[in-house]
């Protein structure tokens, strides 16, 4: 029984905090799930207009794909909903000529949610969430710049009242554009940026100095994008602006969306899968990184395939109930954690709030300024771009700093899945030149004892005849050209060596291209009557080893299992 | 004098050998350069047609490239000039639609000589001679396979006499073009095949049991493709096969071409550089693998950067002299090696006899058929397909064996290119894979010693508070998380643990995604009252770590010289 408790909490993490859940937890629970909720219901909106997408798509999949987020997910606070970024990698998707020609945008979004679930299930049967390693900090950090700027420069049409919010970087488009200006739309943006900034620090300062309840100063400065959201419909409602073509939400469909998936066209689902893996990928390892970073500061531990599991549901659960993709947001993720969420309780409560006033109050909804939406997306949006920490990354790593800036250039000039393939593929490049010069270090005896440590840096004995040299890292195809330079450089400095023992402790692994160059090796060396050794080989390379006739070619050479050994045979 | 010397036999590495040169080194030279000459016929008009270029590009490449080559090339026996890989590579590049849009084969094969030339040499100057290691072996060998049966299939119609080189793997087409069958033609292939076949290993052995002189065999046995070439042609010069429909060579230009490269137009040049790029970077690192091989059999050493430059030069001079694209060509180099060439005085003399038989002879190339081109072709390249060697790649190392298979059937099913980036994709990730689990031992002190060994495999000394820990690998985004999970592991193991000491002797390298884990591993450890200490840490590691605030962080944590300091200051 016990163990079949602990399958079941393994399988659905709520249980293991449930079990524990005290009074305080809830009341904490309670103000941080308000405060969230006061956010979901405008970035919601505001991140399925910046995808492309009716907005109704971001409100519902801000309600029951975080439900079970809660259910199946490690994280005690990730805030899983509509994120920014990968709201701008599914507008990419939508505005391709391809894409548009079949269906409708809605229709794509759906789509898109279901595959990237499907995805992410996949991934997590196959145990491929270490996979999310082969993305670098860098690569993600300057994808994440990248994104940001991006979705900048799409806003400010939004900003400007321009209704053209596909130009992306053609000035051209800008200036025809630039027409249609409408300064009562600009009224309303700069007023809520201005507003927004100063709901921000200096109101949390002045409160603070003030001496007002911390409590009270959070929900006060996280409480912003719903002022705004208000002040600016009423703005709307009551000022008879719309003849002052101030673009608006517009109507929205009413009540709670029924379950339902479409499978309109095999065609269209083939072309949008592209699309999905990449926003599987980046969702996914932006979500574990957010996690990672709230749980390290509580204790706590995120299991990266048990996330895969818990995201993959939650964003199939959005495509059956009419909700664009998900991920974990960073902003919301720490407004929840910042207002003192212990567990998902707060998210639970956050998305009965958003249920409630999606079923009650949609038709409110209605005259939303999109200007306003933008003014909180672009103050959102701001500090993630960090061109300072490219320079950092460069300072510390010339290689990191590269593929932090390629990355982001790529995503700029060629677009978000371009751009994040230049960076993986530099990371890539620049660790494999750096592990094709493994550590290599001649070694001898430590006088009256077994111990063979590095010449260069112990006074240890050597013998005329005998080359030991022992090789720090696998020997694979990146690095096994240098090792052999290596020894002959080696052997060119000791021309009376008859015999090298490599010592192979630390070799976890020879691969085919090594195990080639190594034959061949071997055979110069003996073409010159020298013999090559092996000593301290591991278990699972002696394996593979044995699998091959190398031992054979090797002879007179032979295996020692100890250093030692080779030392009394030959030395 | 001395180092200008040295400097200019770098540069011109013929220098080198020319200083030494003998009489006997001549007399061998002459041999297999005659040898060499009888196989570059044939060849050199085969790999055109192969490639889809008029006969005499092949011819051109054989004359002037391997001259340059012998001046500035460090291997002694490589033969430069038409290779069978690089011609179906061409092939696929000039049946591209676009490609074929824009002027003749004629012309493309022209520029692709420039641009791989041009693309050698830039990589020589950027010192990329090590990109070599980026082809892991096994990659070699399933595109090196997949090629094969691509130029087997692509020459099946040549042997059939049916006219429709480029069905690939279209079974309709095959279908439809089997109407136009030559039984003259297939008459010319089968016994080319067959006089091939039994000129080879069978008269080998026939004539080694009667005793006859060896340097005789070889010659004899080498004579194979330009006995079948003299023994066809004048059947279709005095057989009147014309009627027949045999297909044959057709006339060349008179005399030895002039200097001239065009530019017709710059979108070709464009199109064509990604093509260029993937073989100039296959026909450097076959040709490097062919060199080393023989080079190592004679204890002679190849320069890779010095191997760019020379091919390179060959393919501008190519380029420049009506020539295709040229490389160092397998099944060549081994009869040049067996032939007995000691220098590259051989491809010299054969360059010349090649030289004058295009200037005299040119006229009577016309009549060669090409089914018995095309024999010559299959008998040389059927070595190349090696299924097996996938299984024994396998069976020793089954991420090498999948990448040898992928890349295999990637290039037989979505192409040549995609192949070998499928191949390189799935060795990259193999190795990432196994690099994402470094060698990692908890350490204790070998009592009485400051020596510190594996706990699990010494008798050592540990202390009840302290944990030492030595990673043997650069830490890296790759595997940094596996580390901190090994670390996280031994803490649950011994709750007791007040410092965690990590021993960094072996750590190359701390990129910039492991800096970021590790400054929040050390948050999380503070947060639980434990410090995280470095010892042995290398100088360019910590010149790395000075540049951030990182020691500042770990305080309470130190950084130690030696493990034994920590040992007193913790223990």
């Amino acid at each position: 029984m016990v163990s079949e408790e602990a399958a079941l909490a393994k399988f659905l993490p709520i249980i293991g905090w449930l079990q524990q859940y005290r009074r305080q937890d809830f009341n904490d629970d309670l103000f941080a799930g308000i405060i969230t909720a006061i956010l979901l219901v405008p970035q919601g909106i505001a991140y399925a207009i910046l995808a492309g997408l009716p907005p109704q798509l971001g409100l519902y999949a801000s309600i029951l794909p975080p439900v079970v987020y809660a259910l199946l997910g490690t994280s005690r606070t990730l805030s899983v909903g509509p994120v920014s970024v990968a709201a701008i990698m599914i507008a990419s998707a939508l505005t391709a000529p391809e894409i548009q020609a079949l269906g409708t945008p809605a229709e794509s979004g759906l789509i898109l949610s279901a595959e990237i679930g499907a995805i992410m299930l996949a991934m997590a049967l196959l145990r491929m969430g270490s996979l999310v390693n082969f993305i670098s900090h860098p690569v993600l950090a300057g994808f994440t710049s990248g994104a940001a700027l991006l979705i900048i420069v799409n806003q400010l049409p939004q900003v400007l009242g321009i209704k053209m919010p596909t130009c992306a970087l053609d000035v051209g488009c800008y200036a025809q554009a630039a027409q249609g200006f409408s300064p009562a739309t600009l009224t309303i943006s700069l007023s809520s940026l201005a507003l927004l900034i100063f709901l921000g620090s200096p109101l949390t300062r002045l409160l603070k100095r003030l001496r007002v309840n911390l409590s009270l100063v959070t929900a006060i400065s996280k409480c912003g994008p719903l002022l705004i959201v208000i002040l600016s419909t009423l703005a709307v409602s009551y000022g008879q602006l719309a003849g002052y073509s101030v673009s608006i939400v517009g109507p929205l469909p009413q009540g709670f969306p029924t379950p339902a998936i479409t499978f309109p066209d095999a065609e269209k689902w083939r072309l949008l899968l592209p699309y999905a893996g990449f926003i599987g990928l980046i969702s996914y390892v932006e979500s574990v990184a957010i996690a990672k970073v709230t749980a390290n500061l509580r204790g706590e531990k995120i299991i990266p395939n048990q996330e895969l599991i818990a995201l993959g549901s939650a964003n199939l659960t959005a495509a059956v109930f009419g909700g664009m993709p998900v991920a974990g947001g960073f902003s919301r993720t720490m407004v929840n954690f910042s207002a003192g969420a212990r567990t998902q309780m707060a998210m639970l409560i956050a998305a009965t709030l958003l249920g409630l006033s999606v079923i009650f109050f949609s038709s409110s909804f209605e005259n939303i300024p999109k200007a306003a939406l933008a003014a909180i997306i672009l103050v959102a949006i701001f500090r993630l771009v960090r061109i300072k920490h490219i320079i950092h990354t460069w300072q510390y790593d010339s290689g990191d700093g590269m593929a932090e800036l390629a990355t982001l250039l790529g995503v700029l000039v060629f677009g978000i899945e371009q751009g994040i393939t230049l960076g993986i593929i530099l990371t890539i490049a620049s660790h494999l030149r750096k592990a094709s010069q493994p550590h290599i270090a001649v070694v001898g005896r430590v006088p009256d004892t077994e111990h063979f440590r590095n010449i260069k840096r112990h006074s240890v004995e050597t013998w005329h005849h005998l080359l030991l040299v022992r090789i720090d890292e696998s020997i694979t195809f990146a690095n096994v050209s240098y090792i052999e330079d290596y020894l002959a450089g080696e052997l060119k400095r000791q021309p009376n060596t008859r015999h090298i023992v490599l010592i192979l402790s630390a070799v976890n692994d020879i691969d085919a291209t090594a195990l080639d160059a190594l034959e061949i090796f071997n055979q110069g060396l003996q073409a010159l009557g020298k013999s090559l050794n092996l000593s301290e080989t591991q278990d699972q390379v002696l394996d593979k080893l044995e699998k091959t006739d190398f031992f054979e070619q090797l002879k007179p050479g032979k295996v020692f299992a100890r250093t030692e050994d080779a030392v009394k045979a030959l030395g």
